[in-house]
């Protein structure tokens, strides 16, 4: 601060100073804008130089809303600003007195006549939002003279000097830069003085004791007296805005966003008025739509004679604007009519012109603006004044009724429809919601991998949720999962756990099944044995008790919760089919049994573009066959253990085809490192050795010897099907006998076989000729031919750098990019959690990698392998069943780079229809 | 072997069959070339078309050598053979026939002729050598009327009989395809029936029953007899060479290695020579110079009356060729003068007209090949043959020697003597070997990880080499070594680990100490608990027990052998020097230690390429401070720690500095996950807790809370300067304290900071500004300013990918290739061994990418890397500091790509200068 007065100071000195050229005023530039009295110097499109506020303000005020009169000071005096060692010209300061001049007429009052003054608002605004930036000054234009004639003008001195202490506190704080908490404690102390609990209950004696103080603690502060002149309250005022516009915070924020060319912010200067003036005034907030359902009605609260902080604080019940919403509201809190009338009464009833002012404004700014708006509105001694309308926030099932409404009613064209609806909203939809009325106790938060809301009684094995699972809901919190837990994670309603990110096995699975999962919670200790949690605030939660899981927001809550079941609507059919219609990009769905799949296409999806054969392993008799073939020491010894798990094989994947008839399933052969199908613990080792009637002491010899320092980079994918041919034999045989067997039942089935991990194309050659093989075989065995492919994922950085030599031997690539994000960033998916959080805060990634495709570099991967890829092969088929299959932004993605297909967990199949067309809108030459 | 007869079966029949157009003799091209009488119809340049093997018996002919006459049917036979059904045409057959009359009067015999019988033998060979074709038949053209003739013209039976049984043993073998056991079988039944021990035991009576077995054996197989007509012998050779051309091995092999080009194996026909006629006859081979030392003196073996096969069987003890030679090794072997005479007397007594000669020829072959000669003569009653002459394998001395001292005798220019050593065999001149002499038991190999030869007493721990090394010499066991191992790695003569690649720590920290080192020798299983180790076979060595490694083959031998220590010659420098003169690279080192640095300086190292400041931490106090860092809770906590390192790491960058004064020092920041530093054990933790005076269950819960499941991809490198910025402020610190206090001691040096793991230059954007700002900190505290650098590992493929956007911040790139190896290829260099050994075998690499660059893989992103940077920074300072930088290949293709320095370890130093130069020099214009 000492720093900040002292070059104002400087400043000051240099005031006589020759203006250097290129401050002078230019003839052409205008750098104030008028807006009041029905008309605009500005509109919407010139947001770069009057920022978002300033355009729309004029906007507004130009459609002939009743808008409190003001000016907007442009973003080029911001430039001068800092030409101009940081002060603002003095050219400018004659165009804004000129235009103070025509606010006074305009509000027919005076800046800085305590008879009749005019007091205003001053606003930063640029033309996109940064945070970080100089917010509002109110009130701006009081000192002890004007304060005194407003009391008496309004005949409310209370309202005078509190409004006058407010502004003192909020100058203060953004304009002088003192610290907020001081000010507090003068508020409280003469709280406790006077022996009341709220500010309200501070009468005037009292405002004027903390008006005293307040302007005590600026002297002692700033070495100088809190402005009494309007004049320069206002002067310095604009000054901070703009040098807010380069504070700490808002270059941060401007750097780690990549936002470039903005010359400055604009600063909005408006008169102020007031909804608290008496029983003539009021305030409100409204909706032209329902922003909960989309039905077509008017809606909206408002409270008489209050200002907006009042709406928002809920200290009175606010009432409805329509006599209709009164109504309904009433008979929803069981309050008869009489009771309603008298104390509830809507604004329809008790200021009728006003109301119907509204109804026509709110028509004529939906008509407008072609969207539902959410505005906020002044009733000042019974004149209307509209203070903001924008775009209004809605839930996902109102969106869509809304945008098909919009569509019969002629307002908007399909496309615009479809661009209307944010894709991830649509999880909404489809996944249970926790009731929005309910109240919650979150004691922890983690990360939001797969939404929905789930409640049920803590358990910490997947046995236990298995077993609990009869009897009541359960919720399973392990510190990660593991595949040998997919029965317990199928019988929970929901999954907690304490490490991992948003592609870790959890996750992943969770999102499969359309579960609800909250991941990589740190928050909470897990003590296995003594079967509870604890948050890191103390909060201890033992096994069976309530917890209730937003896997939505990652909130985890104490108790339980109730839910709202999620329903499709016609109006949601119908935008899909039209989505469909606009959309390039097939939409596949990532599932690996036949009741995911039959969920996936109820969803749309077009085919399997991922099928996980590993999960198959852990079922029943299976997991023992596996852990046979692993254990085994010869060859022969392992393909007699397959040779158990060939007919269960076959018949999974029968049952596949069946659900999926129509179109390709594309099966990925066994990828994970065989540790993770062995036990690691002693009791477990103890079963597999009697089970299979060895020595423990040798299970446990192999298991340790299967141990690898980092397993996502160890002997696992394509490179066991090179080790040990025989495991990939098995599985290539199970899926063409059953394709055969379904053909001769007359299903249409196109099995592609998908070889995970290929790094060069020699492995592909290899294991190509090698299935060929085995298909060749079955063929002759069975007596007929299907038609397959064979094709591989894209998913080691080097298979992306070598994809024109992989492409030779490849009918199709699949981007395999959680695998991709994870070598090419060097980010293990388990690990990255303890500094991936501060990579995103710190604005190192905009967003989380394994979430949405890292374009600039991990894209740049991606890109490579397609253009590489289709040099060798024009035809070749190609599309991505990582994660960020179901991730709107990535698709967007896979839609410009020309990929055929993108390929998602059966509940984002939805998602990705939708931006899917919308990728394919925006990438178009015909973009509305 | 049906198939392939019935083939013949067809051929046969087709015989009629009019010639299509395609193959019929064309006018210009010519099939056979001869050679003999001096004369050869080829040349050494005309490889393509007769093959190595032919193009040089040509050559050395025309040189005037005697070489026994014959011809080579060429490559384009080859192609012909199949066009036409797998059967050479017939036009060839009149070709053939023509030389085949030519040979006869070259040599005086005549084929099949009983009185006067030609013996011919049959061999591949094609452009270059290609494993997995037909080898040879020897002695073609008997049947038994010659074998009868033959006996009586050279009055000797056995010599005919025994020569028929190889004979048909060869052909049955290489032309007929039956199974050579069972001819084995044949010979062992009937020495049974004979009570002999050895082949040459067996009498005329003998050999003619396994002829006779022989030849059922063959009818029985082929269904056809032995051919009898030399000429169908020959006939049938040549298409079985052909034939070869296409089998599995050699197609698979010229796949794997990429072999491309060539139209097919010539066929060489030559007459036989035998050494053991008589006792005017012999064998022998020799060397133009001494391969052993390289000294300029003839040197070669030879024995009266034997065949090629008797001098390398070794029953009977060779003589020297020459008679100083022969002396010095009567001397050497204690016997006396007139017992040398009598029994080992030398060529040049024995048989001085010939001796004459050889000399003559030698001299003459080596001025014509401009190289030291290895070659194999056979002396036929009297009469001199050369049957070989080859560029001599040497030992690395003698290669320099040689080269050296044939740049003396003009014979060559410098350019040739740098580019005759080949760079990798230097290891033998700067490490101890074992005596070649001794015997050894080798009971496991592993990888040879780091070169040398090292003896001592097996221990299990660091702790245990440390304590017995005062002692006697001691080899350090472990299953894998961490950097907790370091001192007891140091005071180790050698290190031999169960598990690790190339680049595992054992392998890396090993080659840095100059130190022998067998990593993965996955052959040996460890037991720490009752201190011993059991190999694959059952051997059990025990703690104290004597082992013998050998860090160059990779071999683990049992008991005590002998070595020889390293030593260089003034020749070694000189060449040296030359190969500087020529490279255009520099040659940095990896070191760590002021030891290490000056180790690298006196092999020539000009700067410091990779400065590693983990394993400083380890020694004594500082571990203590170091895990008190990691413990503590606040940053407040972890300063306090830092601070207690400060000065212990400035003292070390003072005593680096010192040590490689005058040239460039790249620092790179901490790097490893923090839970390296940390101990894992009950008994550590339980130390760790007293010394640091916390709860040991704080120090469990956080080691715990540290584990990653994939630690090479987790938080490690610049994201722990990203979430701990108080550590590489600590080290920014030290550097440049250390720099400022040398510069005051007028040290010229010339820091570069670098900062490790960067995957986006939004992380090196934050972490320079950090360390900026420290630096200027120091200057302003010390007074004086000292010029650095800040640059980046490129190591993350992300990092490749977006070099352009990282040179931007970025003072210089150093490429980790072992990190860029891993995260590229998706393998862990502690895990691959599992499968990359595999791999290697399989030709999926040719060699292991930790050991030479995977250039079409992960050469792309190093090219991508240079190219992007350079796009962005023209005066980029780019170089590789993995593993590869000492790795000749690798080495050739940093020079190509334009990188400015290449870092090895300092043992590397010598390899990577000749290295380098070699590839100045193959990649100029200039190239010789």
């Amino acid at each position: 601060m000492a720093a900040k007065r002292k070059t104002r100071k400087k400043t000051s000195v240099r005031k006589s100073i020759k203006i250097p050229a290129r401050l002078k005023k230019s003839r052409k530039e205008k750098y104030v804008y008028f807006f009041g009295r029905g008309k605009g110097e500005g509109k919407s499109k010139m947001k770069q130089l009057l920022g978002g506020k300033g355009a729309n303000l004029a906007e507004m005020t130009n459609l002939g809303i009743p808008v409190p009169p003001g000016f907007t000071v442009a973003t080029n005096v911001c430039a001068l600003y800092y030409k101009n060692n940081k002060r603002y010209p003095s050219f400018v300061q004659t165009e804004i007195d000129h235009n103070l001049s025509k606010l006074e007429k305009a509000s027919g009052k005076k800046f800085g006549d305590p008879k009749n003054p005019l007091l205003i608002s001053v606003r930063s605004g640029a033309a996109v939002s940064l945070p970080g930036m100089m917010d509002t000054v109110l009130n701006l234009g009081l000192n002890q003279e004007v304060v005194e004639g407003l009391s008496q003008k309004m005949n409310n001195p209370r309202f005078a000097w509190d409004s006058y202490r407010r502004f003192i506190q909020m100058f203060a704080n953004v304009v002088l830069d003192i610290n907020p908490h001081d000010f507090e404690e003068i508020l409280q102390n003469i709280k406790q003085l006077k022996g009341v609990v709220n500010d309200t209950d501070l009468d005037v004696e009292a405002l004027q004791l903390v008006v005293k103080d307040y302007k005590s603690l600026v002297l002692k502060e700033t070495g100088k007296d809190f402005p009494d002149q309007p004049k320069d309250q206002l002067a310095q005022s604009i000054n901070a805005v703009f040098s807010s516009w380069n504070n700490d915070r808002a270059v941060y924020y401007r750097k780690m966003h990549d936002i470039k060319g903005l010359i400055g912010t604009a600063v909005n200067v408006q008169a102020m008025v007031y909804g608290n003036m008496n029983d003539n005034s009021a305030t409100g907030v409204c909706f032209s739509r329902n922003p909960a359902t989309g039905a077509n009605k008017f809606y909206g609260e408002f409270l008489i004679n209050a200002q907006g902080e009042d709406v928002v604080a809920g200290v009175r019940t606010p009432q409805e604007i329509s006599l209709e919403g009164s109504k309904e509201w009433a008979k929803n809190n069981n309050i008869d009519e009489s009771d309603r009338k008298k104390n509830f009464p809507s604004l329809e009833e008790v200021m009728p012109k006003v109301y119907k002012q509204l109804v026509q404004i709110k028509n004529r700014l939906e008509k407008h603006y072609r969207e539902m708006q959410d505005m906020e509105f002044t009733i000042e001694e019974g004149i209307l004044y509209f203070l903001q309308t924008r775009t209004g926030k809605r839930t996902a099932a109102s969106a869509v009724n809304i945008a098909v409404d919009m569509v019969k009613e002629k307002l908007i064209t399909k496309t615009e429809a479809v661009l209307r609806i944010e894709p991830s909203q649509l999880d909404q939809l489809l996944h249970p919601t926790f009731d929005p009325g309910q109240e919650k106790k979150v004691i922890a938060k983690g990360l939001n991998a797969s939404p929905g809301a789930a409640v049920g009684k803590v358990v910490f094995s997947a046995d236990e949720a298995v077993s609990q699972s009869a009897d009541h809901d359960v919720i399973l919190v392990r510190i990660e999962t593991s595949p040998e837990d997919i029965q317990g994670m199928d019988k929970a309603k929901g999954i907690l756990t304490a490490r991992g990110g948003a592609t870790s096995h959890a996750a992943v699975v969770a999102r499969g099944m359309g579960k609800c999962c909250v991941a990589g919670c740190s928050a909470i200790t897990i003590d296995y044995k003594n079967a509870y949690f604890i948050t890191k605030d103390g909060v201890k939660v033992n096994q069976g008790d309530d917890i209730s899981l937003d896997g939505s927001t990652g909130e985890v809550m104490l108790g339980s919760i109730q839910t709202v079941e999620p329903s499709l609507s016609g109006k949601f059919s119908q935008l899909m089919k039209w989505a469909d219609q606009m959309r390039k990009l097939k939409v596949r769905t990532n599932a690996d049994t036949p009741h995911d799949t039959e969920v996936a296409r109820k969803f749309g999806a077009e085919g399997i573009g991922l099928c996980r054969t590993e999960h198959m392993f852990f079922e029943g008799d299976r997991i023992i066959a596996m852990r046979e073939m692993i254990l085994a020491e010869t060859k022969e010894k392992r393909i007699l253990a397959l040779n158990k798990l060939l007919p269960m094989q076959r018949d999974d994947f029968k049952g596949i085809f069946k659900a999926m008839q129509g179109f390709p399933v594309t099966i990925r052969l066994l990828d994970p490192p065989l540790h993770e199908f062995v036990p690691h613990d002693d009791k477990g080792q103890q079963a597999v050795a009697e089970a299979l009637g060895i020595p423990v002491s040798k299970v446990n010899m192999i298991v340790n010897s299967l141990h690898e320092f980092n397993p996502m980079l160890g002997h696992r994918g394509c490179r066991l099907g090179i080790t040990y041919p025989e495991i990939y034999d098995m599985q290539v045989r199970a899926i063409m006998e059953a394709a055969c067997e379904m053909k001769k039942q007359k299903i249409r089935i196109f099995p592609e076989i998908m070889i995970p991990l290929i790094g060069t194309v020699k492995e592909l050659t290899i294991l190509k000729k090698n299935a060929i093989n085995i298909i060749h075989q079955v063929f002759k065995e069975k007596k007929t031919k299907v038609n397959y492919l064979i094709g591989t994922m894209i998913e080691v950085p080097r298979a992306a750098i070598t994809a024109d030599k992989i492409a030779a031997e490849a009918d199709f690539f699949s981007f395999g990019t959680n695998d991709l994000t994870q070598m090419g960033c060097g980010f293990s998916r388990d690990d990255s959690g303890s500094f991936l959080g501060e990579y995103v805060e710190q604005g190192i990634f905009e967003k989380d990698p394994f979430v949405t495709l890292d374009i600039e570099g991990i894209g740049q991967l991606v890109s490579m392998g397609v253009t590489k890829g289709r040099s060798v092969r024009k035809d070749l088929k190609i599309g991505i069943c990582g994660e960020h299959g179901g991730d709107p932004d990535s698709i967007t993605f896979c839609h410009r780079i020309g990929m055929d297909y993108v390929s998602c967990s059966p509940y984002r199949v939805p998602i990705a229809r939708l931006a899917a067309a919308q990728a394919a809108i925006n990438n178009s030459s015909k973009k509305p």
